[in-house]
Order: structure tokens, then C-alpha cells, then sequence
């Protein structure tokens, strides 16, 4: 389950709750794609804004579209109590698999984070990864914290944020983390505009954000990679340079994401949780010109 | 409301709910040192690790333990809406003002930062304080943002970060805010080392800590400052030093004070929620060490 395209979808959403109809719909599209696997309520699922009852209905509908794509569900939370909540839920709706990140508001220590996974793990009975995002939990593990916690047994995978520099240096970040943690613990990477080096420095799965949008695209350079054609894999992602060029100018990955599906139509405006606002005026209109441009539909 | 010293209790809990008769001592005992007004559910209030109810009930026990001391209370959360209901469950509980930190998961936009605040303070009838924390928040208020959110007419107040420096950097700070808002608004300090410092460099209010816990020793400075007598806050706040000194290695305030509420038999163990924990071990003996320096009880 982690290996390949893990294909993470927003779950569109308004002021007044969630868009259902919409949200199955990227999970349908997701699943003849024959992505390997999605993930629901990643950061792009918007999972750290909605409520237990609203996260375990979009796991229950994620689970229930999915034909038979194993789906893993976000389950962070600030505090332990709700991620064990959030975990149970998760199990009951059926998901194969849980991403757990240690979100925070006070920093929390390596001894806490640890304290975190190993709690959450001994409640677990399906596998867990290990969500490394220093961009939204402001948590920067340790090459050492990520080899103890490797060691828990729920624990199979780890996804880790992009890696500076070329592939040698993704080359190198993978197989230090890797002389740390057991052989059955994959790596994947996060990150879309260095998905292309990561596949092929040797990260086991590909944690996407454009996968869950655009999963045609995505599994092009998953397949290339996989298939051992390195280059072909990087001819794409550099097709892509005017959509990671608008991640680099507005904030990341989620608002670009999202405002190209209200563009496309795959969502109704407004699909994120306020105070979040996808791009308007000339950033939109420059999202729609790069939509053209790519042919991305 | 927004002037002088403004203590800020811990909320003591542990997984299974709050504690709420140790909150009603703490509380209690702020309305007997008569300090000028209290900050329940502050980040010393672990906020964003309740519940909505749990914040209610927090906010009633607060209101009905202070005696005739304003109580102001923390409605932040990452999402509008949540922070609506906090707001409107404030007022009903009987707060006299409110705190809102921009709380944070995906980076924020200044202009989302500046809709959020456009639309709480909208929806309130009581006044409300800016938080502006990004040590817990990683959102930066920029001096411009800051002056056009403090044209909102439900603005009453600005709570800013410490300022690195001395009582001249702090004075240039102050002054440099205080040109770009209305006459009304108050600015209080934060970062307990500072206060002594910010309150003689002209800033209206010491949003604190330390006081939260040891009223007496926070409100020493706090009217020595007000009574003109900067040497004297100074002196004061000198021979904290230890105790600063704790702050600085031990992660900020909250683990600290949560820790000196244990030792002294103000709470129970544990008191935050997991995965927060007090110190142990050899911090814990230095807490104990620092208590006695000090003679706080």
C-alpha cells in the first residue's frame, strides 16, 4: 500500500459542511486512474479543520468510492486523545492504512513525538506512516528520532518533505534515512516538483498532491520511474515547470490545487475552509493560462 | 480591560477532562491578588487542545470564579467557523473580551488574516484583543497588517511578541505600532523577561504567565512600572533571572510554569494534555531548585 502513487484528493468544502458529491467524485476518478493507492484527509484533504464527526464521513464515503484502491486517512490532531479517536473512526470506515503527522501549537519535544507514535501505534491494527511536514507542524525530526520511531511495529512507511539540491542529494537523504529503520519500512516522497528525482533516487512511493487532481499525469511519472527510464520521468516533471513555478509564487501546493479544480469544475467555489481562500484575480488568471497551457482537464 | 496586568491561569487536565476544581483555586486566587484582569484559555490555557465544550465550560468556571475581574478569554482555532461558535459561547459565558491568534495549519495570507478578524469582529458585541504569537501561531503580523486590522471597531487591543533588545528597542517598537492605530487601542507585552522593560517602555498591558501562577511577584513589577519607578520593575524582574533562565532552555513559559503548578501542589500530575508534558528528570530538579531560590509558593 505504500509504495507507487499514493493519490491525495481535497475534500471540497464550504462554510456549510462538506461537498459530498464532489468529494466521491475525485475519489471515482482516482480509482480508475488506478492510482495505488489515496490518500484521504492528507494536508490536501484539509483533515486539521474539520470535525471527528465530518473526518469520519469522509473516510466512510473515501472508502466506500474507492473500488478496490487501499485508502489511508489522516489521522493528526493537536492532541492524543483526538488522534486515537480519529484512528478508531478511521478503522471502522475501513481504511487500510493511517498517515499520522505530530501537528502542534506549543513545539513538542523528540521525547513527546515519540511518546505520540508510540501510543498511537499500540492502538492501531492497520499500518501507519509517518508523516514528516515540517511546513505545516513545525516538527523537525531527526534522522535518530525517525530510526526509533521506524522501530514500532505499526510503523511501514515513512513520507518525507522534498529534499533540496538534484537526485544525488535526494540519493543521499534516502539512503541515510534508510541505514536507519527496517527493510520493510518504505520512503516516499512529498513535495510534486521533486517526485520525478525522488521515484528515481530510490524512494519507494510517491505521497501526491497533483496525484490526487490530476492522476493520469502523476502516474506518467510514476511509471517512468518505476520502469527504470529516469529521464523520461524528469522530461515530464520539466513539462510541468509552470505549475511548480506556481506552487514556489503562492504558498504551496493546496490553494493552486484547489483553485484548479474550482476552475476545471471539478469543484464549487468556495471549496476551502475559511479563512482559506483559493487564488483570485490575476493569480487565477495566470492558474487558468498555465491550466491551458498544460492541457490539464 | 486591556491595561496593567492581565494574568494568564493554566487550564490543569489530564486524558481524562479537566480539572476543573484546581482551575476555580487558580482563578480564585488571581481575583484575591486583584490583578486587573484574566486571560483563560490563553496558549498557558492550552486552547487549542479543548473541546468546544470544554471551552465553554472553562470560560463559566472562569467567569464565576473571578469575582469582579474582567475575564478575557482565547477563542482562537484554525477554522472561521470554529472560532465563530468560541466567540458567541464567550459571550454567553459572560466574558468581557476576547483574544484571537490567527491559529495556523497551511501558512496564512495577510489577507486571509485580515478576513478573519473582519468577520469574528462582526459577529461580537464584546471587545477583542489580537494575539499576535508566532511562536505558536508561525503567522508574522506585518506593522501595516497590524494597523489595518486595529481600524476594526471590535479592536481594543494588540498583544505583541517579546522584543529582543533593550528598553530602547522595545520603546522604538512600541511607538513605531502605536503611529499606525487608534488612540484606544491598547499595546500589551508578552515573554515575561520583557515585561518589565515593555511596561516601562510605554506598552498599556503585560499579557502574562508568570502571573497567571504567582500573581504577587508579576504585580510587584507591574505597579512599580505604572507608578514610574522603571529601576524598581527592573530590579525586580533581575531577580528572576533563574527563572528566565528556564524559559530559555526549557521550550518558553508553559512547560515551566505547568511544571512549578505541579511541584507546588497548585494542580495535579500530569496537567497538560499529551502529547505536552511537564519537565522530569534533572529539568524537573532544577524547576524545584529555582522554587526555592525564589520563594514562590
Amino acid at each position: 500500500m505504500f509504495h507507487g502513487l499514493s493519490a491525495f484528493p481535497l475534500t471540497p468544502m464550504n462554510e456549510q459542511g462538506l461537498q459530498e458529491r464532489e468529494f466521491i467524485r475525485l475519489v471515482e476518478h482516482l480509482a480508475e486512474a488506478e492510482v495505488d493507492s489515496i490518500g484521504a484527509l492528507g494536508s490536501t484533504g484539509s483533515y486539521a479543520y474539520l470535525s471527528q464527526a465530518e473526518r469520519a464521513r469522509v473516510t466512510q464515503l473515501a472508502v466506500a468510492s474507492a473500488d478496490k484502491v487501499p485508502v489511508i486517512v489522516g489521522i493528526g490532531a493537536l492532541r492524543t486523545r483526538d488522534v486515537l479517536i480519529h484512528a478508531e473512526n478511521a478503522q471502522l470506515a475501513g481504511a487500510s492504512g493511517v498517515l499520522l503527522a505530530p501537528v502542534s501549537y506549543q513545539t513538542l519535544t523528540n521525547d513527546e513525538v515519540y511518546g505520540l507514535y508510540e501510543t498511537v501505534g499500540q492502538s492501531l491494527s492497520v499500518p501507519l506512516c509517518v508523516y514528516d511536514n515540517p511546513g505545516t507542524t513545525h516538527f523537525t525530526f531527526s534522522d535518530e528520532l525517525h530510526g526509533r520511531i521506524a522501530q514500532l511495529s505499526q510503523v511501514h512507511s515513512i513520507k518525507i518533505p522534498p529534499v533540496a539540491g538534484n537526485q544525488a542529494a535526494v540519493r543521499e537523504r534516502v539512503e541515510r534515512l534508510r541505514a536507519l529503520i527496517p527493510g520493510d519500512v518504505t520512503i516516499g516522497i512529498s513535495g510534486d516538483p521533486m517526485a520525478a528525482a525522488g521515484l528515481s533516487a530510490g524512494c519507494d512511493a510517491w505521497y501526491s498532491v497533483l496525484g490526487g487532481l490530476f492522476p493520469e499525469t502523476a502516474l506518467a511519472i510514476t511509471r517512468a520511474a518505476q520502469a527504470g527510464e529516469p529521464d523520461k520521468a524528469q522530461a515530464i516533471n520539466c513539462e510541468l515547470e509552470s505549475l511548480w513555478a506556481l506552487y514556489r509564487d503562492y504558498g504551496g501546493s493546496l490553494r493552486v490545487i484547489a483553485t484548479m479544480a474550482e476552475i476545471t469544475g471539478r469543484v464549487s467555489h468556495p471549496c476551502l475552509p475559511l479563512p482559506l481562500k483559493t487564488l483570485q484575480g490575476s493569480a487565477r488568471e495566470r492558474v487558468v493560462k498555465v491550466i491551458e497551457q498544460l492541457s490539464l482537464v
